[in-house]
């Protein structure tokens, strides 16, 4: 694997990503609602992170020739969607994080029941803000309400939450393991390119191809976190390597050897890259988001 | 206030009460998940309750001389995002309630973390159930998303928890009461109205009248509430009189005096009525749920 030049993807991803951050901070401050909510729900968006949903919807409009400013609502509403997840993801009910990319977790700051309310709003919002876009037509509009809801709902990331849940402490089977990871996190990566692809109205062909080139980005994304677990540089990762291996969690290199981790990892990359060349557009961003997947060191 | 017969309205919402608690069963039934996450969703559910909001809607459809099943996916969705708030709100962080309804809550069945996450998962299927309508319009369905994400997100249900969380343990002035009131409560009931009338197709100037309606009879709701914590039966509440005095809760009788709220109440409910006969529709049944709102011993 050779790599690239990632100098585009850099420059589209620090625009858009300070896109989607300004546009879901105007977005809350003009809701009406006591203050406290809608300082608990800035303070998570506000949180960083690599804002790979957005960028990845954003870029697959690109991709077609369209402008990404057509997919802000649906991106700003897919990370919404992530941030609410790991605001509950991180109560003391659940994992109980004190610290989440360096700063005191929501309820850390705005107590518990504060922490469940604002995931809540931010959860209900995302279907707020696309619904209200002024510039899709309806049956677009329903077409990404209904893939969003599904994607991030009970046959989706909470399915695989609970799924997830379920499996702690106990050895998984690979079939289990993806299970997790495809509901958990390859199903709101799934719905980033699957709405770029329709809000710029892609044929069916390519919003097959597209789909299957998230499902191989999706496993890699998680395949190289697990190998980082185990090989990463503790402080670029900002955690401490070994964790999961600690807490007993099956993953891949658990699961297959890192050697097999990495074999499955070059699988689904190359996967990935062929269904997306069948795919009528012009590739080079997506290319270089599923390279930086596969590359990243954090 | 004279007491009319109620004789229609109790076998509309007998047959509609049991047809939208088999849709919402059958729906979660069929969804892919994790087995668990259905049987904590089902289990509250199917906990009963008056069902107030579902029979709301589809008894405003029926006003308009339309078939009340082409809003059983808008009734299922409210009643969803109606249970996941109580299952919420019965957590340890927030109103740590073991029972509900004479059984026990959601988190001492199913453990805090399915709590949460049955909560998040009914809450985004309620969109999921309506954007997947095969019988209604995008339009609509997107006219009914955008309400409905506006009515339970911050703005609306979630912006009034926090408000009321915050008034909690001090005197509201009746102007911070009735903001509490009308996003924690009424809200909903003034989406199911006005969802009705979406469904039908029904005039602005109707859907105006219908908002306005909605409006008296939910400050109704909650003011008959607050009575009833004075002035009613024990066994027939299910919960002990007076429990909002020993709490220091600010109600209509405490800012108002009983005499007050009961003039409030008649108030209300006298334009509730005025407003709706200016509705081209015919107004029997939803005079009936105005009088049951209005003169409820539960």
């Amino acid at each position: 694997m050779k790599v690239k030049n990632l100098q585009k993807l850099d420059t589209f991803r620090e625009q858009h990503s300070k896109l989607v951050e300004s546009e879901m901070t105007n977005a809350i401050q003009k809701i009406k609602s006591p203050a406290m909510l809608k300082e608990a729900m800035i303070y998570s968006v506000q949180a960083g992170g690599k804002r790979i949903r957005p960028i990845l919807l954003l870029a697959t409009i690109e991709a077609f020739g369209k402008d990404p400013k057509a997919g802000v609502s649906s991106a700003c509403a897919v990370e919404m969607i992530h941030t609410y997840s790991l605001i509950h993801d991180d109560l003391p009910a659940m994992d109980d994080d004190d610290l989440r990319r360096g700063r005191p977790t929501n309820h850390k700051v705005y107590g518990e029941a504060m922490a469940i309310l604002a995931g809540d709003a931010l959860l209900t919002y995302s279907f707020q803000l696309i619904s209200q876009d002024p510039k899709l037509e309806a049956d677009k509009k329903i077409k990404l309400i209904q893939l969003l809801s599904t994607s991030s709902g009970p046959e989706g990331m909470v399915g695989g939450q609970v799924a997830d849940m379920k499996g702690e402490n106990s050895t998984l089977s690979l079939e289990e393991l993806e299970y997790i990871h495809l509901h958990k996190t390859g199903e709101l990566l799934s719905f980033s390119v699957i709405a770029g692809a329709i809000i710029v109205g892609a044929s069916q062909h390519d919003i097959r191809k597209l789909k299957d080139f998230a499902y191989h980005i999706g496993l890699c994304f998680q395949i190289q976190d697990d190998i980082l677990d185990l090989e990463g540089n503790e402080q670029l990762l900002g955690k401490p390597v070994g964790s999961d291996v600690s807490r007993h969690k099956s993953t891949y290199p658990s699961l297959l050897t890192i050697e097999g981790a990495k074999k499955k990892l070059a699988y689904h990359y190359d996967n990935a890259l062929t269904v997306l060349h069948e795919v009528d557009c012009n590739p080079a961003l997506l290319e270089q988001i599923a390279e930086l997947i596969v590359k990243r060191d954090h």
